[in-house]
């Protein structure tokens, strides 16, 4: 058993679910410190926090993660129980084994190796790790990220450990998100009893052509870095229950996943006016959780971690910015090159979430490979 | 304050949501028996039933109603606590005001004064009440009218006292119903993250197109009695309640009022047309709860109510099917004479249902004449 994956378990182990770290950073500061590490805790209302760097010269190189999970679901349907770290052959089960323990698990173990080879490295190794990215996200990144810029604490290099590989180890990085802007839209009628229409006004039926335009429009193309932007409609609620009752309103929750075609002002532009051609009377809440980012491909990290994947996996990772929000949105502000390389995705928020066992051994090697591209002298 | 008042305020102040009767029936009884009549408490399931009969010639007028009422909505929401029967000015406010137990007063203070007047009638009279009209009416009129055709009882006139009234009192007579189909579409796709929508299949935007074209359809220009079948939506639902998920499946109630140009097949091949044409996978579960029915125009009992009308209030009441079903449907059946007259229908299942006074007062009066065009000697 290596290092990389004893470490994994012992994180998995901790029931950390959202906003809860329950230790698993004092795991990583009391690792991280024997290396040379300063390791500051930065708790934001009841979030955990850690920022560690060993060095100050630039560059500085950041790990960036999570140790909080999503919770389990039903324990009771998981095969091996979702805090066991129970390894079945290759694979390694419990919830946070593929997001994102182990690639946490892996920084450590990439790191420890890297300073015991090059003690003299070039830059600073630093760790930015929070409890709370799979909650509300308030407390967490985007709290050190303002910390870091209001002393003016730079870095240029941003490693994610979110699981980024679709069919194999590193097949895939994200080396930009698409922007994800959500609205809950109320159409508002009059209630009435169903035999009397006449006298009510039927928000489902109102709502009906405006719907029908909204899912049927291409809102782009996307471009080079980005899929065409996507609209979703989570929820749509609208009635009493009663059968024979004409409802007051009906409420539509949707997501936009836009590409930098769009801006949220050019879709809220859009929505507002498929919205006003129908007449519908309407209220609309707007939410923007994040812009979109990208780090172009042509920057040092991204060269970093196709040569360290190629060298440990024989093929480069493709470039892409599909899936979902991740922390890197608001890292990518700073101006930092960031992208997301880490394990398998297909398991992540399911039943009998699990990782490859060698894979985690291998993401150590492409971690080290890559501290070693851009570190090492 | 009229004894028709008295009655009303009395069966009012009891909390009588369908199913229960709470006793409103003993009151009926208990002031119909001294009058002459022979009552049965006809108990099916959880629900009350009564007949009452007076004399056992014919022809037998029947009044026919109910003593359940819908549930009052938030009662904070009522200017007057919905079980009070409060008199402010000349309305009544309360749960039941206009729909029906104003009427079932009318109906027994008519009565009263009809025997009173005329001891030696024509004929017979008799009360068909249930406590379940609101609700699923599987245990009320229908099955009263089954008791009474096992038995071989007959009735000729049957007057149900639903709110027939438009903007006046007695400006419109029911003399029919339109038919009342109801499906439950569920239309399925496959869950998934919103962020992922290739992975997932969503539902609300597969329907949408269908649901566009469901509420568009003109399903006919109805005819002399009936007006143009109309189509409702009283609920949609879909989605996991979570923000960033697809959801599997999304279910719409929908209920059409269908004139006699429809049968309940014709409509459902056209609905069944729309959505296959779609392509939508979907399951559909239909309910009839009632065929068009109609009574014409020359028959006698239409000829007493519009003449009783005249007497009091000066003008005939038009013959009108449009509205909800009523209890009317089990009954026309029969092959008797049916019809319906009550108060203004504007607040029925409303918040502040409330019924004019002078109204109620008027309403016995026009009972009152019907019953002597049709039972006087
Ligand atoms: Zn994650
Ligand atoms: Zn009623």
């Amino acid at each position: 058993m290596t290092e990389t994956i004893e470490l994994a378990q012992k994180l998995i182990q901790i029931d950390s679910v959202t906003p809860n770290d329950k230790g698993c950073q004092n795991i990583i500061a009391d690792y991280l410190k024997p290396l040379g590490f300063d390791t500051e805790h930065l708790k934001f209302g009841e979030v955990d926090n850690i920022w560690a760097r060993k060095g100050t010269e630039a560059p500085c190189f950041v790990f960036a993660g999570h140790t909080d999970v999503v919770p389990t679901g039903p324990e009771s349907a998981w095969t091996h129980p979702p805090f066991s770290a129970h390894i079945d052959g290759d694979m390694m089960f419990g919830r946070g084994t593929a997001d994102m323990k182990s690639s946490i698990a892996c920084f450590m173990a990439a790191t420890k190796r890297f300073v015991a080879d090059y003690p003299d490295h070039k830059g600073s190794i630093a760790y930015l790790i929070t409890s709370d990215e799979e909650g509300p996200a308030l407390d967490g990144t985007v709290k050190v990220v303002e910390t870091l810029e209001a002393r003016n604490e730079k870095f240029k290099y941003c490693l994610v450990g979110e699981p980024s590989s679709s069919n194999k180890l590193a097949d895939s990085i994200k080396n930009g998100r698409r922007g994800s802007l959500s609205g809950t839209l109320t159409i508002k009628g009059i209630q009435g009893h169903i035999a009397y229409p006449e006298l009510a006004d039927n928000p489902i039926h109102n709502m009906a052509p405006a719907l029908e335009q909204l899912v049927q429009v291409q809102w782009d193309h996307g471009n080079e870095y980005f899929p065409p932007t996507s609209f979703q409609i989570s929820n749509i609620n609208g009635g009493t229950g009663a059968t024979n009752v004409i409802p007051g309103d009906v409420v539509i929750q949707f997501n936009f996943r836009f590409s930098t075609e769009h801006t949220p002002e050019s879709l809220q532009e859009s929505v507002h006016a498929i919205l006003d051609h129908h007449k519908l009377d309407y209220t609309l809440d707007w939410n923007l959780s994040g812009l979109p980012f990208i780090t172009p491909a042509d920057g040092e990290l991204i060269r970093a971690v196709r040569t360290a994947s190629d060298n440990v996996m024989g093929y480069k990772p493709i470039l892409s910015t599909a899936g979902g929000t991740s922390d890197g949105r608001f890292i990518a502000p700073t101006g930092a090159q960031v992208i997301e390389l880490g394990p398998l995705n297909a398991t992540i928020h399911k039943i009998d979430e699990q990782v490859s066992v060698s894979d985690l051994n291998q993401l150590t090697e492409i971690y080290y490979h890559t501290l070693v591209e851009l570190l090492a002298k």
